[in-house]
């Protein structure tokens, strides 16, 4: 069985040390976080794909690549990205100050920028933070560093779950942090978690990229992709948990995809603006890909997104979405549709629904629309959330 | 020379005739109308591909692929889809009834319907607007009917182009709604067009495809896709208009794809809530699916739209929406930006842009962007619009 342990966070884990200070690249708010992890015996990572990527994520994929990631140097209020070799510079710099600080090699750091695009970092700034902020790395503030991460959040986001895996307990942990910019391509976000799971390095990766695949990839606050997104996980090695059979090895999946949905939702919830949670399921999809394609296609939908902010049971918008792209299959006849448990469509038409019981579920602050295709065993859920006026406030006075 | 007229419409077209009504599917505002063109000599025809597309969608293909289109009604308020066999047999009704009002055949008319989704038509009002507005079917009003199909459109969209092919004037005139539920795959909105030139079924219904292919769909308001898009072409055949060499087809083309330019930028400019016409040029790229994807990414991205309508030159994100797509070749060390003249990067590098001149460029109600990505020889326009609070209005109150 799968726990949520509330108020806890990365650095409940033994070995992992992380907080987050105020070191001048924001005005008032934490913006430069650091998580050590002395020991840490595997690691894996998965990148934005985005074309115009940042050199820190050029550079912790290297990383990755070559040695277990010990450290991840982390700031925010600037993105470092757009910035050329200059930029590709002060990535280096600031693995190599953390590595210095902690007595390890650079090509053993990952790095991470979150911000706006396009403008410099402030070197001296940064050097003097980051010599400040590892002058005692054994700090264990998880909740510290879930705070600099932030750029437009307007809360936290942590999970920390647990399982037992033949009788020891296993811990999955994570940060997260993403509001906007946030579309399904990848990692979407900042991302760091921690397990004590002793996991050889090629299935941690495996198991990271298909938790992200079936998580963040379908997380969407409004289709813009950004350049820096990364999702981490390190690797404590703690004795005796140790997962060798796949069973055991499924069970951590499980594990980790709980985690990655818990921070999800969170995301999703505390989109830009948003006021509601939207969680669209596909249900009897002839395959796989259909049924990601059509829940993402509904849950960007702008005009889905206003009629649920509007509290406005315009289904109507729900099936314009989900049919948008002719490549899927998708039978008009055979379609059902609910809007939590409300059901509006039975293979195509309309039902007598209760007009006021469908008005109560736009009420809640997690909407649920479900759409059955009736056409295979295929499903998929997304998350995302609605368009309001605070988006465009953020959005429009970002800079 | 291709010659815009302004002031002029459809039914400045000899042998074309046209108006609305307001027959009572909205409150107050017109919401019927037909087009009419007795001696029509060809026609042709660019749908929707969404899955749910409406009954009058399907009927109006159907009448494309067996006769020429002699007549279209449409009405506005009610888009008849998701509206099951009841919807369907409300559609052939609706050309039943015109047919006969006409003297024609049912199989000679199309029908278009635009408004809400997943409510039934009241056939008893319609029919009652149709006798109505068809009792004499000989009105040259072409405003009038432009002004009954739009829906949350602000503005009415006419246009009128002419040129001389071999020393005959040959015209193409159109009226076209849309404002909202507007993304490019297809017709992506209400458009009728009528040329006077004489031009074969088949490559009339080539030059249409080629024309939207490059027009309507590359405009986008909202990513939305609607159920009821249709564009139609009516030849009207006029005395010695004829055109038949490739060099004349090849004007021809032209012109008609100028008249749906004109047209999508009007639409784009009246998109829901816009204050601010978007054009993003790409030129230079390796091929024409990059540059249009490239283009389509950026005309889309709500970060772009909304740092437009804040006047704010966040190229950031410009760059974050180009680089979205992994499939796209771009090399970001190629890579040139502008604003309207202004060039912000060059090679992949910011240049010692002027500040203010650059503001300007966003203070316009026309915002230019060209990306040049310095790999080939293909390139693409798309057009878009801020995103406002208007439109959070507009689409949480729609129904």
């Amino acid at each position: 069985m799968i726990k949520k342990i509330i108020n806890k966070t990365i650095t409940d884990i033994k070995g992992v040390y992380a907080t987050g200070i105020h070191c001048g690249l924001k005005f008032k708010k934490k913006d430069l976080a650091f998580i050590y992890v002395p020991e840490a015996a595997a690691s894996a990572g998965v990148f934005t794909r985005n074309k115009f990527c940042a050199s820190c994520v050029t550079f912790t994929k290297k990383v990755l690549k070559k040695n277990v990631l010990k450290a991840v140097i982390m700031n925010s209020g600037n993105a470092n990205a757009g910035t050329g070799e200059l930029g590709t510079k002060n990535t280096k710099h600031m693995a190599k100050i953390t590595a210095d600080m902690l007595g390890i090699n650079a090509s053993e750091v990952g790095v991470a920028s979150t911000g706006i695009i396009g403008k410099q970092l402030p070197m001296d700034v940064l050097e003097a933070g980051i010599k400040k902020v590892l002058a005692n790395p054994y700090v264990v503030d998880g909740s510290a560093a879930a705070e600099a991460i932030l750029t437009t959040d307007t809360c936290l986001k942590q999970a920390f779950f647990e399982t037992k895996i033949d009788g020891k307990r296993v811990v999955v942990a994570g940060i997260s942090k993403g509001s906007g910019m946030l579309a399904p391509n990848m990692a979407t976000t900042l991302t760091y978690l921690v397990t004590n799971a002793n996991l050889e390095q090629k299935f941690l990766q495996a198991a990271l990229a298909d938790a992200i695949n079936d998580t963040y990839n379908m997380t969407s606050v409004d289709t813009d992709t950004s350049t820096n997104d990364m999702a981490l996980l390190i690797s404590t090695k703690e004795d005796g948990v140790v997962i060798k059979t796949n069973k055991d090895k499924d069970v951590f999946l499980a594990l980790l995809t709980e985690a990655c949905t818990d921070l999800c939702k969170m995301i999703a919830t505390d989109g830009e603006g948003a006021t509601k949670l939207i969680e669209v399921n596909v249900v009897g999809a002839a395959n796989g890909t259909d049924a990601r394609k059509i829940a993402m296609n509904v849950v960007d939908s702008p005009l889905v997104k206003t009629a649920i902010h509007g509290e406005d049971p315009n289904w109507g918008r729900v099936i314009a979405a989900a049919g948008k792209s002719p490549e899927v299959k998708l039978n008009p006849d055979k379609f059902d549709l609910y809007f939590g448990d409300v059901q509006i469509l039975a293979k195509g038409m309309p039902v007598a629904y209760d007009d006021f019981a469908l008005k109560e579920q736009l009420k809640n602050n997690k909407v649920f629309i479900t759409l059955e295709l009736n056409l295979g065993s295929a499903t998929a859920k997304a998350w995302g959330c609605d368009l309001t006026k605070g988006y465009i406030d953020i959005n429009t006075k970002y800079n």
